[in-house]
């Protein structure tokens, strides 16, 4: 059934807010999140204007949209967002919890105006030696205390 | 030669405060970002505490990193987190720029005390189609103009 008039009335704003923000001197992208027919969340990229390198546009939506909630999850909520989310961004969708994500451009569409995402994904497949930054583990002895205390923890707010 | 003696206690730092965070109500994570032998930036896990599904360790480090620099770009950082960086952060790591990841627990610890990182890096793996969230295109030759106008543009900010 999907995608319906309504998802293609809310892609076109996630776009039009992609244009305007390129305006405002930020990258071209934009997402709002939507729950039950209403829009939640809007955000758009603002790495440079806020001097914040995890400020996507997928973020910043999720960070609204939980702030005018009131809570971490975002389960029945869909993304609505410009491009294809990079890692960063699908790592936090999936945190959030959201059901499904609508993307305008790809991955690939943003590598090829000179964005890293594609790039990042290529990174993560690669065994954990092999990455172009080193990963370098370091007192997992010491750090395993904490998770021991975690898992030993009964009242905790679980996530 | 690494890691030496200076990256232990920076460990000993994160791992420490990883501690602190769980009796403080947020989950069992921290990290901390050292430019030139300083630390320059701290993060804590405080997803549930501040309603904030992006608001992990690394992320947390990172925007706090780039706030006190004044920039979206942590070159010749390196960051010291409890546990090895899940998608999203990353993804975040990879964006900012930082030299060095140095990591105490491991995504397959952090599933074993009930985290979803290994799984998330598991539905990465997954092409498109497969993933356990719906991923919809739609729209793309509209979403493809803010690319387009981004390509076009002399006098921006690139990241």
């Amino acid at each position: 059934m999907r995608p319906n008039k309504s998802d293609e009335l809310f892609m076109v704003k996630a776009i039009d807010l992609s244009e305007q923000n390129i305006l405002k001197g930020g990258g071209p992208f934009a997402a709002i999140i939507v729950k039950n027919g209403e829009i939640i969340g809007i955000g758009t990229n603002r790495v440079t204007i806020d001097n914040d390198p995890t400020a996507h546009a997928e973020i910043m939506a999720i960070r609204d949209a939980a702030n005018k909630l009131g809570t971490f999850k975002l389960e029945g909520c869909e993304i609505y967002t410009s491009c294809e989310p990079c890692p960063m961004c699908l790592g936090a969708i999936y945190w959030a919890g959201i059901s499904t994500i609508f993307y305008g451009n790809t991955r690939k569409d943003a590598a090829s105006i000179g964005f890293n995402d594609d790039f990042i994904y290529a990174e993560i497949d690669k065994p954990i030696e092999k990455r172009t930054i080193p990963f370098i583990s370091l007192l997992s002895d010491k750090a395993s205390i904490a998770f021991k205390m975690w898992n030993d923890m009964d009242n905790k707010t679980e996530y």
